[in-house]
């Protein structure tokens, strides 16, 4: 099969033609149906400090992936052939950063990361639910959001940030928008937003009690606490820059809290394919071939994509 | 009775002679026995953002008082004459702060913003433990600490500070302390701590799982998410500076939080006055007299104070 593979920072994908794995007799072989592109998979093409965290090399990218199971291990019991069924990427293989991800046509997988994708929900909503859905629901509901009445500022409406804005209008919260892109505006409110600007301090006003920023510019960090309310959090998702200038002060006067968000857990995927199932979640996506993927990684990173870019094949 | 009053930002305390408060029918009225002096205190003399969170002026200073009850109103049940109290410097009132306060001999009170002193609690314990104890003993509890064997940084070693240090060792935690002023490591390594250092960087391989830092010069915030461990949180009650410029990848990677933390409860304070009396809590006070506030006050500001700086009356 075909596979694109990362060798070292700074260099291009390579286009590799390797053997389909063998499952161990504790995995199944998925095979893949739709793979998206992530912020963090540009970044490990251009940024030193990643490399660290993933490998050996070389590695097939993609840890965001749906398939079907084609054949499951002697000790596999819980799965059978012909489940359809998403990825956790954390856990103990890590598939696309730890071992061979989605940028290839098939991958083994260990029971313990999968979730069954319900009937109603496309193979390129089940890849997004495992990393960019998984995250951006996490980032609320690390500060015990979203609920109902709560007013919700959302930094950034890109792959994640639309995510999460569409969950938290779900679940009835009163959502305002920060996105410095005019031309997003419309869709952003005819999602059924209270608000959209271009920056969150354009909401001062409204007491903002929970904070979720997907951009991270540091900047973003700043205006979040000048704007959030006392007791409020700011969840950090987005790391578009490494560092912020902050005020420690606003902090303790309102006794708020600054929180790092990473991930989720395999109950997060299971609870946005429940969301994107019954509930009418319904994200962007932005459909590309396997052979698009080097290209649509570069306009990933160049800050160009619009919605969350998932590679569907077949 | 004498009184230090503020009048505004930039001019000194004026020492006046005012009339005993007459207690409401819901107050009591307070003999004051000691009053602690605060490093808000000093910021309120010197720093113009502190004028608009208090007052009326002229404004007797001091919230952090006990004494005993000399009167109580018709309507007040739960208190008598006789009764040593701590007083609650948040609440309605706010004493020292939106209203007179220990900076004289006399003021009155509401019940519910009084806590009951042991009898084996001097009235200089009772009078930090308003604040200088509750706040420090917040900065553990509000991010779950201290727990037995829990890795705790301490960061500053001043009035805050060494309780909250003390109050983790009382606890069981392991405790590290970070303090530049290399005269007072033998007093804190005598006071049961597993490491002192003069940055909390020094720290890195412990794996810190909570920190509270009780000085704030932004270098202290930013060490502190250098060094903590996964999933750790940072707790910034001292605010030396009011920025700081740190690491928001890091916080992210490490999924960790920064906390704001600012006062605490009244429950709180009844917390530390159990630690004085029963589990050994015994800071460092530093016992001055009325006349001696305003300079005492300069003292704080200008760093050189050592432990609590406490005006004993009579």
């Amino acid at each position: 099969m075909h596979a694109w593979q990362f060798e070292q920072v700074g260099t291009p994908l390579v286009l590799r033609d390797i053997e389909v794995p063998k499952p161990a007799s504790d995995e199944v072989l998925i095979e893949i149906k739709a793979a998206g592109l992530c912020h963090t998979d540009a970044g490990i093409l251009y940024e030193p400090h990643w490399s660290s965290r993933i490998g050996p090399f070389p590695l097939t990218l993609g840890h965001e992936l749906a398939g079907i199971i084609v054949e499951v291990g002697s000790d596999v019991h819980d799965y059978a052939v012909g489940d359809r069924v998403g990825v956790f990427p954390g856990g103990r293989t890590r598939p696309g950063l730890g071992r061979d991800g989605g940028f290839q046509t098939y991958c083994t997988a260990l029971p313990e990361d999968l979730v069954l994708v319900p009937d109603d929900v496309s193979y390129a909503f089940a890849a997004m639910g495992t990393d960019a859905g998984r995250a951006a629901y996490r980032g609320l509901s690390i500060a015990g959001g979203p609920l109902p009445g709560q007013r919700i500022g959302i930094i950034g409406y890109g792959g994640l940030g639309q995510i999460a804005a569409q969950i938290a209008v779900i679940e009835g919260a009163e959502v305002y928008v920060a996105e410095p892109k005019e031309s997003l505006w419309e869709e952003i409110r005819a999602s059924g937003v209270s608000g959209v600007a271009a920056d969150i301090r354009d909401f001062a006003d409204v007491g903002l009690e929970l904070i979720a920023d997907y951009a991270g510019f540091g900047t973003t960090t700043a205006g979040a606490i000048e704007v959030i309310a006392d007791n409020g959090s700011i969840v950090q998702v987005g790391m578009g820059r490494e560092t912020a200038e902050i005020s420690t002060a606003k902090l303790v006067f309102k006794s708020a809290r600054l929180i790092g968000s990473k991930g989720g857990t395999v109950d997060d995927i299971a609870y946005v394919y429940h969301l994107m199932a019954e509930r009418g979640l319904n994200p962007t996506v932005v459909p590309i071939t396997f052979d698009d993927i080097p290209s649509a990684l570069d306009e990933l990173y160049s800050g160009k994509a619009k919605g969350r870019l998932v590679a569907l094949y077949k």
